[in-house]
């Protein structure tokens, strides 16, 4: 009895903006594990007889272990069943994919990765900018905002992020945010690098908000949101529609 | 009589990697301009009695001029069709977008952008590895390796490119990949650095190959290949399985 385990990208959160092949998936699955993130209406495409397991963890509340998940994911596919493992997002980035799929591997169990819509290329759809530009915005990087325990990471490469002809995209970094930007600044970033702040992106809450590094770092962010926010940077920022 | 006009991204070339809502505008699409490298299967989608005009610009052959494409998308939009403008992987990262949107606008006409998976996503997904990594590989970055006249982009962020703590991934970028493996070793990244090469990723001819930026740059490249190929370089890339 050995099961099938298929790691699928949720995107951003639109289950429109799912794959083909995650619809299907999730359609003939027996046993679904879910993070907060990419919970509501896609679960909805899951048969109503199917085992849904929630193992969020949502950035700043606490977190079941990980080791935790990928035992359950080993454990329900050792039953024979077809499992998802749904992760926000596309699944390679900050996704901690990599220890669930290591645990897999060990224990003898065939899996596929499916890859998603990530929330950069969500954002930027929605604001109807590209993420690279001829000459201007040559290089497009994704970071995280927070470490393991919850704050900026120190040993950032100041000088890739600090470069005005990249587009950058924070994600999870709404909070650290102004910490992040004095260090930008200090790098020589121009604080008025244009700014979109994209919140709960492809969702019936999405929000988008235009800034510029320094302005957003003096805005307190809103801390009783709980909708994921995602900061992206750089001389495309500017451009393109507001809703 | 006005039209309206659907970015719609193709994903990496598996028709299952369309999401929901990019097959639904293909599905009732009444005139499609695409690409060559996002044809094939997924142009299935569209109602035999739809327009199909092909505007390729593949890399290394010549392109049509870029105004004549924005032209070709106003003019059929003006008849009040809806327009699909497929673009390949996901249509913000190296897709040209901006040049259109900024003409379609101009002209006053609807339009939506609905993003995709991009390649990237697609081949870390099918060499089963993430693109980032907790403490190792905490930026993932995109760049293209090549500029208006096919060669390696001068203005390279080495710094950020050197980076041995990053997942960059090269587009486009295999025919110049000994010059950039040359100036990324001279900026301090070491040779043995892993490298996943991955050739027409998820469609039938996929081909995952492993390498070192030194292994790489010293291998010719195919040139009789016209399949679309990406290098990722960085710690990741020696993960996962090769097929």
């Amino acid at each position: 009895m050995t099961g099938f385990i298929s790691f699928v990208s949720s995107g951003p959160g639109d289950p429109e903006l799912l794959t083909v092949k995650a619809v299907k998936r999730l359609e003939t699955a027996e046993v679904v594990l879910f993070d907060d993130l990419s919970a509501g209406p896609i679960l909805d495409l899951v048969p109503p007889e199917a085992d849904l397991i929630g193992v969020g963890k949502r950035a700043g509340r606490p977190s079941p272990r990980q080791d935790h998940v990928s035992r359950l994911l080993v454990d329900h596919a050792r039953t024979g069943a077809r499992v998802v493992r749904l992760k926000s997002g596309d699944s390679g980035i900050f996704g901690r994919l990599e220890e669930e799929l290591v645990a897999v591997r060990a224990a003898g169990i065939p899996c596929e990765v499916i890859p998603g819509v990530t929330a950069a290329s969500a954002a930027a759809a929605a604001a109807e900018i590209p993420l690279t530009r001829r000459l201007t915005a040559r290089r497009v990087q994704y970071v995280t905002g927070h470490d393991v325990a919850g704050a900026l990471p120190e040993d950032l490469n100041m000088a890739a992020l600090a470069d005005p002809t990249a587009t950058t995209v924070v994600y999870m970094g709404r909070r650290t945010f102004p910490k992040l930007a004095a260090r930008l600044m200090a790098a020589g970033l121009p604080g008025d690098t244009p700014v979109l702040l994209a919140e709960a992106v492809s969702t019936p809450d999405q929000r988008l908000s235009r800034h510029t590094v320094s302005s957003l770092s003096e805005t307190e962010p809103d801390i009783a949101s709980t909708a994921p926010a995602l900061i992206l940077y750089g001389p495309l920022a500017a451009q393109g529609c507001d809703e």
